[in-house]
Order: structure tokens, then C-alpha cells, then sequence
């Protein structure tokens, strides 16, 4: 190297410089590419945000679409501090000195207790692992916005927000995740039937966690006025722009190869690990799609002659097939990726019907169904499909691939656990806010749309729609000014029907 | 490091707990490296789709929005299935002990035979090499859906995905990039004329093939009702949302840096490479652009006396000159993508106007001028510009760069496979398809848009123009109620245009 | 290892085939990691050009969108010329051994002066750096874009971003980053009180630079047409499409995750920090846009009466939290982001109203009061904040963590250097455009808007408010037709109003 370069230069003035011990490595150390890749696979987790505001905003009527945008981004904001308050720290606040004698006590089993505040951490060993974690705690809570949207108030809101991110979230993800969760596949003791939860990137923690709290949310709240007609039967509320609500699904598909391969925490050795992840995130959101397809096709045209293919709902069906692998896809092998997103898909469509028409639980984004649904699916997927190999734990891997049956109960636990501990907290806090009065915006609110009412106007302040007043012009509008002047011309007085009636 | 941490507590436990050899390296092996340079990288290859289905949302007709996004999240699905079916196995399903004594046959020169369904393949050692190359074929077969836009039945377009990505691309990747491929530098025999077909990221296999099959499709399908007036003359068509159509350039130009600089394969010692093939791209992208712009500007001021400065037609510039260097990219110091991506634009502008007002083909994406017509350039351009040094075979390199011509021969000869090759499979295929009338959509369907005919609505249901049954408010529908109610009025019959025919 | 495997096979040609040396390595080299970080990194700062045209083009009125999005994606493509022919040079052409004898001359410490045209470079030493610094200078040349909205001439824009990329900005980060400039920190003579300015990721020279030049550009350039009423009162003109200058604001945000922690330049060694400004980056955003939240909704509850909570405020307010924490991300503790994003966020509202209210400048996209005042905030907060550890020179670190104020006379000094030198000859340049008449279109084309104009249409061509001839339809077209219809029926001339003036 002829030159002296600055990239070099600079590098060499921030080892005198800098304090922090930089080293002038020249072979790359395992530690620097795990953080490497954990934040930069946190990135992409981070990007399904902007993937969660685009499918909600797509998916409400134009006259809400800078409210919930307003709710998709405060989460990401409020939630990272929360995660830095106390959220961390009950997820991942392990006793510093790894299990004691006799094991971890009950307490340390159920919540971790230090690190609040990022205390007693170091930069080099904690910090992208805490950057990583939070982007899934930010994406649990943003879950919730699409299931409370167009109705929902901004106080309610943030307040939900703060106990997901503060505590529901972190204790799921402590039992599931950290080295002394009761439910861990990653505690020494393994006391779940000798094996422990396995949920590779989050079905459990994220997914239900919030899935379930959409759930009691859009439940508590009540659907959206219009939205069931006098007989109870669900009339049509489309979201005003598809073409936002798809590109919501390419980032959420995108940035769920940040979140699933991302979820090995490390690069050094987990190359092949993090690839096979990625392969079957891919088979996962591609069957999952496509059998949505088929279903959407075979039922449409059953129910009403026409075969109808619901754009929106494939959509959601590669979004439930990405829920679906999101659990197994670091146990099993790639082919299992393609029953398990089919499977998803029938749950997903199965869910969403199931709750609109039988619960008459208005959920405007089928966040439950995506979430809840194919979450659970995925982990039972898991204790289906996997393998003795890539499980690691004797016996204990899939039923279906020649195991015994104690992964099934771990799931199985943990299934009722989440739903358990997400019901009991998030039903009566939601009830509350609405005996409060501060759930849910009042009706002529709701009617005229959050944006005029609270936002300072649409979203979309030029189209031709919406005048100062909110009032569109619209066919009728125009035959009763036709009719008024003609009235006026013949002189009746302004909204009479004179001679014209027959218009 | 006083604390014990969590992300290394799990990282020991994935070796302890996981049967597959995970090492607690404490370097990082250059394999792991490249594993993750492959995935990174195909995820933002990924990205392209979300892309395309903007740039193809936005420059369609509003009514056929959603029509055109479905196809595009479908051939990403059905792509990464047949890829695991044959089209990987296809590709590169080469010798599994390397070249056998008297060279490959023409029959392993010809198509791969092996690794179907991933079968026999590992994971840390081919997974993150399959996903990247899917997400190149998922690339090629996406190309299609512009020129096919508006007017093809979703089955038609679904068979020939699967067409394409099983069997036409495959074929054409085994020729020039697998070791065994009559037409291959990385061939050890360099069958052809010594050297091989350079093209570094995909000007042949990824572009000409896809905008090869474009030209098929657009032609046999034939253009959209009113795209030629009565005397065959090109009648201006503009999609609905140029916002979005330039949102999805935008992306595309971000993931051609995953496309491009992720073809090295490998970043262990290949950065400097990486880092050259990130600047080739970004001056393609660039000249190509502003050449398009200078051209524009020129052209509508000579034959109209108004400059008029098209977006659209700028965003395909860019996409222009990125195809023009995609197959240098490699090969080629940083001055000459500047000429690359200059030729590229005049090869785009000359090629669209030459399919539209000579061919009489209608590609509402004018992505065979982008795609097959840059791609050409593309290949000749490596001809002409690629240096010794980075060609590393003898005096076989480009002839303006003082080489012999051999490359030359090579780049035609693949240029001329690939459009036999291409035409030869897919025209007869669409005819077929055409003769069975399944491949394209009834005028009334077409006319009425392919969003209400089968989607179930407009992606903007919401918007003022569109009435439940999709009729648009027009300043003539006024008119025509005013005279109606005048008409009505005056005692005549509605429609008659009585006294006020000169309204 | 039992397969051979495609990708190792084609990286052993490419060592076989490039005369480059590739080496085989089987362990990662600390230069590869360093450039695929600056490579990635770059990347996701590229695609902060999708997120300012996004930006931009949503908070524009419809009828300029497509002239806006032309002005980003053309200022990325000069841009890449620009910073090829003499940016890189200007801002990193150090003297090649290193400091002569005697220290660097005053040219050298104003102004670089090789590696134009990447002369004498070496594609794995110099290039990634090239990458990721281009990608800065065109994040400083598209600022501006936003300010000079719906009025400037196309190239009138290019003639600036060409001085902008190619002298004006390299200049200032020559002083700031480079190991010779006057002001540079990563100068080994620490001529500026003996420290030099501490600016990790560019609060300085890049958004300082852009927001400072935005600035004089709209102030020369004046408020668009009905921007101020008769009084000079501001008149709000909203953007047309809130959802899309969102969608801007999360790619932002996004890609500063490659602006801030790209900046360390390095990996091997640095995944710390890179965690560190990983996180300082997203406290700056959250709390700025919570802090502007609670601004807003406390100021339009006391000026109004009712609380209105501004969406695009919010989003300015995470992008004005992202650039203030821009400068000390580096150099700081982690809880030290939090009340860095809350000041910028009082410094983002008040430099807005300022601005409009006080100034009379119409920046339609705030980008002066979110670059430049935050810029300036940023670089205080740093002479604030920095702590010892994190600056490594002595006590000159932050004023608040117990350091002396040396750091702050840096800081302060280069403010001054920046408003001075981009104020003089930024406004001489645009004042010498104005005077020629080649600065702002004509009222008409303003009015009828550039896309009309200039561009051939309409965005958004079939928006029915928009017909062939620009015209839209209003409710008050629809009452003029009545009575001109009428008025014929009547046997009165068409537009006088005849009996029905009370209409």
C-alpha cells in the first residue's frame, strides 16, 4: 500500500484518542462481527415499524391515516425508553454470576432484577444485544396499534405502550429467553419437562404477547361504528390505500430477515444456522401467501359464485406465514418450512373469520389472527417438526419427526401461560381506562375521523373530497344543488322538491 | 469484563444444546463472513421486489393497482419454490467431485443435475449461497410483470413464473456462471474462445432473460385497449401515482448495491473488490440518469419546441445505467462505468421508442429497453472496458483497453443464446396460452379494470371518483345531470337534449 | 465438508482468474470487516435519499411532487460526479506521508489537494471510505432540496449542488474530519485549543453545511406565492400526502442508523461503540419526537384552546432529536442522548417559529430549523456531554462532565467558520441567479404548479380534480355550471346570472 490513507489514519488517531481499549486488530474478532451482526440485523427490525405504520395507515380510512401513523411512531419512541427503564432489565437481569447453588430461586425464575437503566453494562459486550432485544420489544407493542385503530385514544394508547414495553413484554421474554426463566430452553436446569420452551425468534414473547393484547384491546373497545350492521352482521370497511398497505408487507417480509436470522445472536459459527433461518423465513412467507391464495379463491367462490382474490388477505397471509416459521425456523429443516406456513394459513384465515363473525371482535388489521393465531401455530409447529440435530436436547424435539412428546407440553404451557398472564393484566387495565372514559374518542369524533378532529386536518388535505368542512362532494350533492336551483328557478324555496322529485 | 452477559450465556448455550459444531470461535472464519456478506446482500436483492411492485403500482392505471402488486408478491412466493425445486438443481447442480477426466459432457456443459430440493447440500456451505441466488431468479422473473401489466389473466402470469424459474433462467445461469457451463469463466476449459462469458452480476442471466421474456409476453399478448389510436400512433398513457413509481427506483437503486457488490460472493479479501463494484454501480445509476435527462430535454424540445422533463422516463435512466454496469461492475476501473452508463441511457431512450412506434409493442414499464436492451449494452460494455488486471485472463480482455476480441465473441455469442434461447421457449409457451384464451383478460375486464373485476374492489376505495359501482364523477357527468334535470324540468324525456343542445 | 460447493469454487477462480490478489483466507481480515462496514453502512445512508424524497415530496402541494422527487434523485446522481471530480479530493486529499516536518501549511490545513478523480487510490484501502463519505456529501446536498420547494428552477438547483458537493461542503470537513484540517480533532498538532472539534457522525459539515445553504437559498429565493398574507401573516400550506413524508421520516431514520454508527469507520475493534451510537441514535429520535409532542400540544392548547397534536411536527421532531444527537453520539453516555434530543426538540419548535414568523422565510420542509439549529445544538451538546473516556485528550471534554471549556471554544468556533463560509458565498451565488433571472420560475408556473409546467403532467394524472387541462373541479365549478345552464334555459347570455343571483 503505496498511500497513506485516512480510513487507516483515522482509525489509528481513535485508538490514542479514544479511552476504550481499541485494539489495531488485523484479523477480525468474533465479538466485534456478533455485535455486527446484531445491530445490524436490529436495523431491519427496526424497519418493520416503518413496515407496521405503512400496513395500518393503508388499511384505515383516509381520515385517520395520520393518527395511526402518530401511534406507530410514538411506540417506537416511548417504547425504547421504557426498554431502557426497566424493560431490559426484567427480560434480561440475570443474576450477575450465573445460577446459584441450588439453582435460581422462584423470584429469578420469573423476573430478572438488574441492568435497569443500562447499569453495569459494557458497551462492547451488552450494548447491541440490548439494541437487538429492543427492536423485538418495540415491534411486540406496535402490533397492538392496527387491532385498536380508528377509535382508539392517544393517552390510552401510550399508557398500554408503557406496560407492554415496561413489563408484560419482559417477563414473557424472561421466561422464554434468559438463562433463569422457568420456562427456558437456555436455563441449565431446564425445568420445563426437561427441555424447556423452544421458540427460536419470538412466537411466544412478540407474537402473542401481542396478538393476545390486541385482542383484549380491540375486544374491551368495541368495533368501529358501522362496522357490524343492526343484525350483527359484519359490513365491509376497507382500508383507503392498498397500495401502502402491500409495500407495509414487503418491509414487515424484508425486515423479518432481521428478525429471524438475526435471532442466532451471533455470526461467528451460526453462518449456516442464520441461512437456514433465512431460507425458511422465505418458505414460510411464500406458502403462506400463496395458500391464502387458494383459500380466498375456493371460499369466495363457494360462498358467492365469483371467485374473489382479497389482495389485502394475501397479504396478511404471507404475514402469517412469516409468524408461523418465526418460532421453529432455527429447529427445523427447510422442508418443514412449507407445511408449516400452509398450515398458518388456514389458522390465519380460520382466526380472522372466527373472531369478526363469531366473536364480533372488530380488528381492522387481523393483527389477532396474524399474531395470536399463527403464533400459536408456531409454536406447536415447533414441537412438530423439530429435529433431534438442530434441538440438541436428547429426546425432547418433534413428535411428528420421532420425538417424544415433552416439547409438545412445553409449548403447550407456555401457550396458556401467555395467555394467561397477557389476559389478566391487559383486560382489566383496558376496562379500567374505559370506565375512566378515556379508552375510546367519542362517536362524532370517530365519525368525522381523528385527523380533522385532533390532527389539524387530513392526511391528504388537497384531495378534492374533503372541503374545509370535511364534507365530500358527492353524486347526491350535486343532484340536490341541480335540484335546489332548479327549485329556486322555479320558485320554491331551497331543498323543496318542487316539480323535480322524479330527478 | 466483570459481568457475565447474556448474549454470550446464550451463544454457549447453542453450543452446548445444538448437535450441530457451533465453535466459540474467538476469530471470525472468513466462511461465517461470507455467509453473512451472501445473506445481507440478498436481503437487499430481496428489497428490489418491494421495488418493482412499486414502481409498477405507480405506473399503472389506478384500477389495476392491486392487480399488479398481487402478481408481484406471487412470482416472489412461487419463485423461492420452484428455486427449491429444480431451478436451483438446474443452475448449479454441478459434479459433485469437479470436473471429470476429458472435461465436463455437453449434457453437464448444458443444464445441472443434481441438488434438488436442497438435497446432499449443507448448510453452512451452500444455504447462504442458494438464497442469494434465488433472490436473483426471483429478480428475473419479476421483470416480466411490467410488460405484461393491465391486462393478463393471474394464472397465465403464474405458469409462466414457474416456467421461467424452474427451467429458462436456471439454464441460462449453468451456462454462465457455473463451473461447468459450456459458456463460463469459471469453467476450467474456457470453452469459449478461451475466456468465457464475463458478466459479472447478471446483464444475461438476470436482465436480458427477464426482459427477453418481457418482449414475448408484451407482443403476443398485445397492447391494452387504446394504447394506439385508430392510424397505430402510441397514445400517451400515465400511471396513476408517480410518487411511487419513483419510490420503487429508488429502492431498486439500494438493492442493486446488494445485487452488484454481492456478487463477489465472498468478502474475506474481496472488499476492495466489493467497495470498487459499489462506486461502478453508483456512476452507472448516475450518468445514466442525467444522460436520460440531457436526452429528454432534447428531444421534446426539438420535436415540440417545450422542454419537458420526464420523471418516469429519468427513473428509468437510472435503472438504465445500473443494468448497463451490472456486468462490468467487476471487471472494469471506476472512469468507465461513466461511459458505460452514458451509452446505456441512449440505449434505453432508442430502444423504447424503437418497441413503442416500430414494434408496436406495448410495455407499459419499458422494462424490455431497460432490462433486455441495457442488458445487451451491458455485456458489450465488459467487451470493451474490462481491464486485464480484473479479467486475470491473458490478453482476453476488453478491446478498448487494448485486448484482443475474444471477449467480444464471447458476449455476442451469449447474447444471441440468450434470445434464442428465451424467445425460442417462451413465445411459443404464450401462444399456446393465447390460443386456449387464458392469457389475456376480456376487453369489459380490462376496460372495467382488473381491481373491481377480481380484486373485490379499488386499492383506494375511498377515493371521490369511484362510486360503489365504479363510475367516476367526471366534469361530463355534470353536464349531463343539468341537462337531464333541465331537461326533465322543461317536461321533455331525461337524455333528450331538448332546447339546450348548445350547452 | 463432503460436497464440493459452488461458492467456494467460483471464489477459488475468482483467486485463480483476477490478477488482484485474492487470498484464501480462511480467517477475516480486520481491512474486510472495516470496508463491509463502511460499505453497509453507506448503503443505508443512500437510502436516506429515498427518505428525503419521500419527505420532500409529501409535504409539497400534489402539483410540484414529481419536480421535487426529480431535484432528490438528481442531486444523489451530480452528486456521485461531483464528489468523484474534486469533493473527495477537496475534503480528504492529505499529504500522502503524512504531517511534514514543521506541521501542515495553512493550504493544507484549509483544503486538500489529491485524489481527484480517485487518482493514486487503491480499491481496498480507499474506496469503501470514498463510498460512505460520498454518501455524506450527498445527505448535505439534498437537505436543501425541502427549502427551495415549488419555486426554484431545475438548474438553478443543479449550478448549487454542484458548488455544494464539489467545494463547499469537502471544505468543511476537510477542517473537521480530516488529519490535516485547522479545526480536526484527528489532527495530530490539536491546533483548535488544543483538542480540535469533536463531531462523530457531521453536525458540522453535514447538516450545518445543508441547513445553513437552505437558509440563504430560501431566503433569497423568497416565500412561495400565498405563503404570507397581505399583513405577512403565515398562511398554512400543507403538504398533499402525510402518509408519504412519514414514510420519509422512518427511512430516515433507518438509514441514520448508517450515519451515525457507520461512522466509527470501522468495526474491528469498534462494535462498542457502534452499539453506543446505535443507541444514542435512537434516544435522540425518541425523545425529540416525544418532546416536540408535548411542545406542540401544550402551545396550540394555550394559543387555541384546543389541543392539536401535528403529525409532521412529531416526525420533524425524531429527525431533529436524530441530528442533534448526530455530533456527541460518540462521545457520549448513553443517558447523556436523552436530554440531548429533549433541548433539540425546544430548539427544533423555536428555530421553526423563528424562522417563519420572525424571519419571514418560507421553508416548506423546516429543514433549516431541523439541520442547522439542531446542527448547532448537536455541537454544543457535545462540548456538553463528551466525557473523558470517550474523547481521550485530557480534560478537554465535556463542560458538564467536569472538563474544562476548551471543547466548547471548539465547537462555538466552528459554528462561526460554517455560518460564515457557507453564508459567504452561498448568498453572493444565489443572489447572481436571482439577478440573472434563472432562480425562481414565473408566478404562472408556480401557480399552475412544475409538474404541469415543466413535466408533462400530473403526478397523480388521474386524480379527478385534475383534468386535461389543469383544471379542478370544485364545488364551486358545479354551481357556476348550474347557473350558466340555467341562465341559457333562461334565454340570458352564459355567466351573467340572470334571476339566480342568490344561488
Amino acid at each position: 500500500m503505496a498511500d497513506v490513507v485516512l480510513g487507516d489514519i483515522t482509525s489509528n488517531y481513535f485508538n490514542e484518542t479514544y479511552g476504550e481499549d481499541y485494539a489495531d486488530a488485523s484479523v477480525m474478532d468474533a465479538t466485534d462481527s456478533d455485535n455486527q451482526w446484531m445491530l445490524q440485523s436490529g436495523y431491519m427490525v427496526f424497519f418493520m415499524q416503518a413496515g407496521f405504520a405503512m400496513l395500518c395507515a393503508g388499511s384505515v380510512r383516509a381520515k385517520n391515516a395520520k393518527n395511526i401513523i402518530l401511534l406507530n411512531i410514538l411506540d417506537a419512541c416511548l417504547g425504547s425508553l421504557c426498554w431502557y427503564a426497566t424493560g431490559y432489565a426484567f427480560a434480561y437481569g440475570d443474576p450477575p454470576d450465573g445460577a446459584p447453588e441450588g439453582g435460581y430461586t422462584s423470584t429469578q425464575q420469573f423476573i430478572g432484577n438488574r441492568y435497569f437503566f443500562l447499569t453495569n453494562t459494557n458497551s462492547t459486550s451488552d450494548y447491541a444485544f440490548w439494541f437487538f432485544q429492543f427492536t423485538f420489544a418495540a415491534t411486540a407493542a406496535t402490533i397492538v396499534s392496527g387491532a385498536v385503530a380508528e377509535r382508539c385514544r392517544l393517552w390510552a394508547y401510550l399508557s398500554y405502550e408503557l406496560i407492554l414495553v415496561c413489563f408484560v413484554y419482559p417477563v414473557v421474554a424472561h421466561w422464554v429467553w434468559s438463562v433463569s426463566g422457568w420456562a427456558s430452553h437456555f436455563n441449565d436446569n431446564k425445568l420445563l419437562f426437561g427441555v424447556g420452551v423452544c421458540d427460536f425468534a419470538g412466537d411466544g414473547p412478540v407474537h402473542m404477547v401481542g396478538g393476545v393484547a390486541s385482542l383484549a384491546g380491540a375486544w374491551v373497545l368495541g368495533p368501529r361504528i358501522g362496522r357490524f350492521d343492526a343484525d350483527g352482521k359484519a359490513v365491509d370497511m376497507p382500508g383507503h390505500n392498498a397500495s401502502l398497505t402491500l409495500l407495509g408487507v414487503f418491509f414487515l417480509w424484508f425486515g423479518w430477515f432481521g428478525f429471524n436470522p438475526g435471532s442466532t445472536l451471533a455470526i461467528a459459527g451460526y453462518s449456516g444456522l442464520a441461512a437456514r433461518v433465512a431460507i425458511n423465513t422465505t418458505f414460510g412467507a411464500a406458502t403462506g401467501a400463496l395458500t391464502t391464495l387458494l383459500i380466498i379463491m375456493g371460499t369466495t367462490k363457494m360462498s358467492t359464485g365469483k371467485t374473489v382474490v382479497d389482495l389485502i388477505m394475501v397479504g396478511n397471509g404471507a404475514l402469517a406465514g412469516l409468524v408461523s416459521v418465526t418460532g421453529p425456523c432455527g429447529y427445523m429443516e427447510v422442508w418443514a418450512a412449507i407445511p408449516t406456513g400452509i398450515i398458518g394459513a388456514f389458522v390465519y384465515v380460520g382466526c380472522s373469520k372466527f373472531i369478526l363473525n363469531v366473536l364480533k371482535v372488530d380488528d381492522p388489521l387481523d393483527a389477532i389472527a396474524v399474531h395470536a393465531g399463527a403464533g400459536m401455530w408456531g409454536l406447536i409447529a415447533t414441537a412438530a417438526f423439530a429435529t433431534e440435530t438442530l434441538t440438541g436436547a436428547g429426546n425432547n424435539y418433534g413428535f411428528i419427526m420421532g420425538g417424544n412428546g415433552n416439547l409438545l407440553g412445553c409449548q403447550l404451557v407456555i401457550i396458556l401461560a401467555i395467555w394467561a398472564w397477557v389476559m389478566g393484566i391487559m383486560v382489566p387495565f383496558f376496562f379500567l381506562l374505559k370506565k375512566a372514559n378515556m379508552f375510546r374518542v367519542p362517536p362524532e369524533v370517530e365519525s368525522a375521523g381523528l385527523d380533522v378532529s385532533h390532527h389539524g386536518g387530513s392526511a391528504y388535505p388537497h384531495d378534492p373530497e374533503v372541503s374545509k368542512t370535511g364534507v365530500t362532494i358527492t353524486s347526491e350533492m350535486i343532484d340536490r344543488k341541480i335540484q335546489d336551483a332548479l327549485s329556486r328557478a322555479a320558485g320554491s324555496a331551497p331543498g323543496e322538491k318542487a316539480t323535480l322529485n322524479n330527478l
